[in-house]
């Protein structure tokens, strides 16, 4: 009846071409954890980019003219903005330290999400996936083969957000999962029809894995999320507000 | 070291007068539940809301000019709107079906936060409790001295966002828990300085709650979480944006 979320433990710093699903099948033997089909397990952006090596040498980063103004305008490092505008479909606001942009996945965020922290060396950035929508597939299907298991997977990332202080954690990839719960005509305890016809659930699972994945040196970016009901076929895209329904970009 | 997060059942439907702490405390009894300091009630506004009387009868409301104008504007019922200009500091956002406001509260959300699902009758709609960061005082006051803890309470409503489809649990009163987790100064697993300073510590605990409270016939509206550590003095306001500090408004 309870909803349980376990961090997995001892998982290595990872590095490109780590084998996450191994590694997190491994981690969970080693727990005594068995997973079941509707478990989920949260996996935090960033070993997943780790994983697929999206580290980039800022080394290696030419600005183009435009990221050089633009790094002008916002007191940002020109390469750290060339990567944005390269990762990025536009950009929203704009301020001394501060660029929000519609990232290549249609998430709206700062940075376009690219990160310096736990990154080795000073001069390494890290995007995020390519796709993590389908590198959350990828890491179901191995981990169901070796299972035998129907489970949830959710690749989340600590994302700002309008109006309010403090980053929640946002899921930027799923599979397996209800991203969107659709409760239009379902009815409330009176019987009258629900009005909130729409729950991020996919977020909200994220959040709740934040909470135990800790932010620094805990170091548990691996979370097995048992005891609910979210079975579906979601995708991060769900969740994208359509900019012509959006009144605040 | 797991997070686990247990419904409360059995509560009756919250009526006016309802003296929250006590049908708490009866039902972690039932349970064979026992609070540890630390511990987190999660309690969803609604019932909050319904305790302290917050029903507002709308066959005794008189819009005034101005919300029968925007209520045509909207498409919405002008007692409701009424209602809404009532509970609002101003008009963020206004759109056929769409009103969106600064509350009383300093929180930003359609229609003020007021509901009217899961509230006997149709003319019937239900308001924020006043103060819920006192609301939520109390009640740990109360659950506090009859238990001899030091227990943490989030009071939580569904609300939409920006960008992003679907609603998310978010803390909209909060007492003896870290509202906004500062992490300035932290070092990462690299040694690195955290880029990411401030965590919506209390946001994530009330959408991990959401997932348990069931949005429909469930009916599960208070959470008791354990296993985290998320002690402190937070307020609800300490999440607030300076409207100054706000590009999305």
């Amino acid at each position: 009846m309870s909803l349980t979320l376990t961090p997995l433990i001892g998982l290595p710093m990872i590095q490109k071409g780590d084998d996450l699903a191994a590694l997190a099948l491994e981690a969970l033997k080693r727990q005594g954890l068995k997973l079941q089909s509707g478990d989920i397990l949260v996996i935090a952006q960033k070993i997943v980019s780790k994983a697929e090596g999206r580290q980039i040498n800022l080394t290696k980063i030419t600005p183009s003219a435009e990221a050089s103004a633009l790094a002008a305008e916002t007191n940002k490092d020109p390469r750290i903005v060339e990567l944005i505008l390269q990762e990025s479909q536009s950009v929203i606001r704009k301020r001394k330290d501060v660029l929000i942009v519609e990232g290549n996945l249609g998430l709206i965020h700062a940075n376009a999400g690219i990160d310096q922290s736990n990154v080795e060396g000073d001069d390494t950035a890290l995007l995020l996936p390519v796709d993590p929508d389908t590198s959350a597939k990828a890491l179901k299907d191995r981990i169901d083969t070796a299972c035998g298991t129907d489970i949830g997977i959710i690749i989340n990332d600590s994302v700002g957000r309008a109006w309010r202080k403090g980053t929640v954690g946002l899921a930027i990839g799923v599979a397996g999962v209800v991203a969107l719960q659709d409760l239009r005509g379902v009815e409330d305890l009176t019987g009258r029809t629900l009005e909130t016809t729409e729950v991020g659930l996919a977020d909200q699972i994220a959040a709740a894995a934040s909470l135990v994945q800790g932010q620094a040196d805990e170091g548990t970016p691996i979370v097995l999320l048992s005891g609910l009901n979210a079975r579906g076929q979601g995708t991060a895209r769900d969740v994208l507000r359509a900019p012509n329904e959006d009144l605040f970009r």
